[in-house]
């Protein structure tokens, strides 16, 4: 049993897009089990995806390897990255996603995902780097490619994170920011 | 290849809450194979499960262990419990999801899932008990645990079960009591 | 690691019937690998099938087993069909959803899934042909019965094919129709 490729996009289930990350990894890495944790995140929310995946990292075995895919900024100058944490991998863009899974983990290692060798294809879409760049590095990290072979190494502390506000108490009241209100209308501060 | 597990639910497509159980179920035993029958199940709508679980069980090989969580009591004293039936197992709350099945399936055996030891924390959430309680249970039984291995014999007589409405022919009229209307607009009564 | 099945449909994610071609696939052939391209085709969509379709075939490794079941014309005389296709096989109703995919993909061989000997049961279900003839005709092919083995050899060129009308130039104004609207709003012509 290889190791576990996890899927967090907003690409929805009517296209195919989802289901086609499942070919890009099975074609690359067949042995890797991919489990879907959401293609439904509202499109291009990156603080719901934050908090979505923070909540589902640590029910996952050791090593398992996280993609996520809400990238508004697709196609545009922002970082495509792989890190190593304690726990597993994280790969994706370079907007805040991980905000949420790093405010409890260390980040071990990370890398720009500036290899083109690594890529499905040396001319990437501009509008499915899930397809071209993210699946196929998830794919070779499941493979046994090291992290430090899928592109340039980079320094943590410029991560793009969210900054989300806090829950303020004044007196009586408490205050706080709805990152995310779930399927049984709980919501979350 | 481990035997199968199936997961039927209503907790939805966007939030994470699915692709956790195939979290916790691969931590515990990282050889079955996790099969997803729904998560779309109309909120709390324990009928419709029934009648999904029921359609579907037939069409699954021996052995397989079906999860069924739809659970408008969770956190109240309705038993969790874990029934071998003829053809395989089924697991969830004790709150009529299992009749439909159960109309064409004789028990073999039954337990409450009463041992905190094989939870996958002795303080589960009183909101998540599939991640906590549901899918713990399902991953040990494909993992080799015996049934009576999870927790406290029960009577099956004892089991909630849906008292549906049957269909009643009066002359020339009939009438009955829509349990599920399917995706292509068909009533099953 | 046995031979990718795909499905793609219009059966929604509420119901089980997704579940139940998993379900099916395995009684038969446990070492396949199923993948979920879409259940969430608009209803009867043909057109939106054979683009997706067409989008996701290139994707998935040599040999993979793509079911489609978006079939409006369930239980009357159109032909259930099996191709061999360069890169892997075509399973679903003869009624132009393999367009997309026929225009790129060159025929190698096809049968009509009429030898009842393969179908779930000699009796299928008038309106779960995918359940009772694509999806153990999928699991056939992955355990390793020939295409030959499955029905009656046909001609290619009689198989239907939708006549979608092409983008036309008129001076300086483009004229196409449209075939699918996705996710994110993209109009594909």
């Amino acid at each position: 049993m290889g190791p576990i490729i996890t899927l967090l996009t907003d690409f929805g289930r009517i296209d195919p897009y989802a289901g086609i990350l499942h070919g890009v990894i099975a074609c690359i890495a067949p042995e890797a089990r991919i489990i879907d944790l959401s293609h439904d995140i509202p499109p291009q929310d990156v603080a719901a995806a934050s908090f979505c995946l923070a909540c589902a990292v640590p029910c996952f075995p050791d090593g398992t390897i996280h993609v996520a895919v809400v990238d508004p900024g697709v196609g545009t100058a922002r970082r495509a990255v792989a890190l190593a944490v304690e726990g597993g991998f994280l790969v994706g863009p370079d907007n805040g996603l991980f905000t949420g899974v790093l405010a409890r983990t260390r980040i071990l290692a990370g890398v720009a995902l500036d290899d083109p060798a690594r890529w499905r294809t040396p001319q990437p879409s501009p509008v499915f780097h899930g397809r071209d760049i993210f699946a196929p590095a998830a794919a070779h990290l499941a493979h046994g490619i090291p992290l430090d072979g899928l592109g340039t190494p980079l320094d943590p502390a410029g991560l793009v994170r969210l900054d989300l506000p806090r829950c303020v108490r004044q007196g009586d009241r408490i205050q706080g920011c709805v990152q995310h209100v779930d399927q049984f209308g709980n919501l979350v501060t």
